[in-house]
């Protein structure tokens, strides 16, 4: 089964805004078996929408589309669609007692224009929008299922988990389909290549790879499609993971934090932070993570030198001598950490996280990141980029990827 | 001038990746006068890439492509490329030369799979890459000009700052195009309409309008295009600006954290924060922000309650008698981190982000919110949504609009 994805929205060719529904959408259809041709984005503009619609509709059995639902002038998908499947629109007596409500239950002042939204292309299905005014649409259009939904995206999700991924798993069997990813870190994506090649050229055809490289991580990524994927998949994956240990450290969805969330849990040790350049992206990363709270102390942002003396008891002495962006700080950021949030474990870095505020000896960039107990530190040094937050994420990665690297040396 | 941008990448259809350099490409070349007509997303497959070249350079002036020029298997490009350019491949010593020390200076083993990164299509510009191996590309393909980079964010960013928009400026006069984005907080989408509708509907047919609501804010686009774009806009959004009042809170690319940046600064006021739910967000968003360090002091993320009672002087009975989750432990946690930070003003947060730890009293979702100095504090409490992510975000945000609401009260 084939689809597409159709994001409406000038906002998205300018700039303005990033399509993460798309990926989203992907994510969770690909997971029902369905192959995902491609993912275009258009602007508000009504033929263009037109033109679109007709072309992607003929060639998938399914095209999503999001965006132009609103209450306001440039949302005008509704007509597009109206107009692609040759029928007038109709107002919903429904929708309307349904928006009123939800004004009311809010406290919120209703608007007129929210008249627009309960009018709907004659013969489409709706699909309930819980968390917001829009409802999603559901409609045939020669032999393609096209959903039209909000842009929003907890509005999209809410209406694909609710309605859209159920009828889809309803409307056909699974295809065989089947897809792996093995998460390395520490190791740059030509070695990568070079310890897996050797396995990769023995490969049944119907095996496909990918590498994905980001930020001090790569992916490979294992899929099959065949009644037999899964047990392909599984037995390529040890294949590679033989390869690749010790630098994996995990699978799919998972994230480096989620990793070493689970490596501190096991082991019954309890985790701190102390950030300067970072900023606390370190312990949004730890916190984004459900079940932090059973490892994660909590942490300390000292941005200024003043917090890193009186809630860090770092020397200030230490600061003068060697600069607040120094190994011997780093250290004594983990040891002051650790006693002042009661932890067993601290992660500290300090850094000069850019565009300004470096030197001849410290350029932009310079981060230093300690990982440790009251026993025993392990330090590095990184010279990263002039971007602030490429380094601010770069280093905050970097810096769970040794506290990893600690634990499993203990 | 019209333009597109191809992404290639099987991991942005199934969703492994959010296809954020479409967005940056996007704003970029669209702020020097070309309007993109379409972003399209599609699979490491050789002949739709061919498909996908041949039929968008037709109709567009330039192409964007980025993705697949890595050194590994599924990198294939420059093959599509050479083929529809109808040429062969060439093997460029000085790309190996550049390859060869950048491994050399970072202390990397090379590898032989780099070869392959030495190869181009005859006849194309290479267009220096310094932020890694693979090199842009720069071919004419009929009226086309398409430009090939690597999907890696940062390295295709450096080479459009450093070829490719340089070279779309000298190559054409500038398009009167002109756009300004009004930030909005604290009222929906549907209510900005009405304050704004009856003066949208006298405006001239070139003026373009567009609202981008998202969690917590509304984004107004006034955009034209014409000789008289500029001033047109600039009228506009006078008008709006007018009607639109207390909510505005800054212009395009400006983000809360920094409208409430210049407010601190321009009152000399410095600010701490302390986080349980959102877990350093708050503190992440403001030192994103360069020169965040001339007002913010650090923050506390109070996870456990120790921390709570320890660091913010939070009295253990006040979290005995209305829990963590209570105005009254909000209140003592901004009392206690500006004690603590040494700062004149605190925001203090928290709450119950999920999926789980809600209670029938206080559901997942629901947090509250203290902003204040020693003297005044305001609160507010959140019913938000089961999600975590969510509620982390649009709390962050919600804290620092009532910060900028507490300082305009002052």
């Amino acid at each position: 089964m084939k689809a597409a994805i159709l994001a409406i929205g000038t906002e998205l060719l300018i700039g303005q805004t990033i399509d993460t529904n798309s990926a989203w959408i992907g994510e969770h259809v690909t997971a029902l078996g369905l192959t995902i041709t491609q993912t275009l984005a258009i602007a508000d503009d009504k033929p263009v929408m037109i033109d679109a619609i007709k072309s992607l509709s003929k060639d998938v059995d399914y095209l999503f589309i999001t965006g132009g639902l609103g209450p306001t002038k440039d949302d005008i998908t509704k007509d597009a669609l109206a107009e692609v499947l040759g029928v007038e629109m109709k107002f919903d007596q429904s929708t309307n007692d349904r928006i009123v409500s939800y004004f009311v239950e809010r406290n919120l002042q209703i608007s007129e224009l929210h008249k627009a939204q309960c009018y709907f292309p004659i013969g489409i299905q709706l699909l309930e929008n819980t968390m917001g005014t829009a409802p999603g649409m559901l409609m045939q259009h020669q032999n393609c299922q096209i959903i039209s939904m909000p842009g929003v995206p907890y509005e999209m999700k809410e209406i694909m988990k609710g309605k859209v991924l159920p009828l889809i798993e309803s409307n056909h069997k699974r295809q065989p389909y089947y897809q792996k990813t093995i998460h390395t870190a520490g190791i740059p994506e030509s070695s990568v290549a070079d310890l897996i090649e050797a396995t990769l050229d023995n490969l049944p055809e119907s095996i496909d790879i990918a590498y994905l490289p980001s930020l001090g991580t790569v992916k490979v990524r294992v899929s099959a499609i065949g009644q037999e994927s899964e047990l392909q998949v599984k037995n390529v994956v040890d294949l590679l993971v033989d390869k690749l240990q010790p630098y994996v450290y995990g699978y799919d969805g998972l994230e480096i934090q989620e990793a070493v969330q689970q490596l501190m849990i096991d082991r019954g040790l309890t985790l701190a932070t102390a950030e300067s350049c970072t900023g606390g992206y370190i312990s949004h990363l730890i916190t984004s993570i459900s079940g932090s709270s059973g490892h994660y102390n909590g942490g300390i942002v000292a941005y200024a030198n003043e917090v890193k003396i009186n809630q860090l008891n770092v020397n200030p002495n230490t600061i003068t001598q060697y600069g607040a962006v120094s190994e011997e700080v780093v250290k004594e950021m983990v040891i002051g950490c650790i006693d002042s949030l009661r932890s067993d474990i601290a992660i500290a870095v300090s850094g000069i996280a850019g565009p300004t505020g470096g030197t001849e000896l410290k350029p932009v960039g310079t981060i230093w990141i300690c990982v440790g107990n009251k026993e025993r530190q392990f330090t590095r040094k990184f010279g990263l980029t002039k971007n602030r937050i490429i380094n601010i994420r770069y280093s905050s990665r970097a810096a769970l990827i040794l506290l990893r690297k600690f634990l499993l040396d203990q």
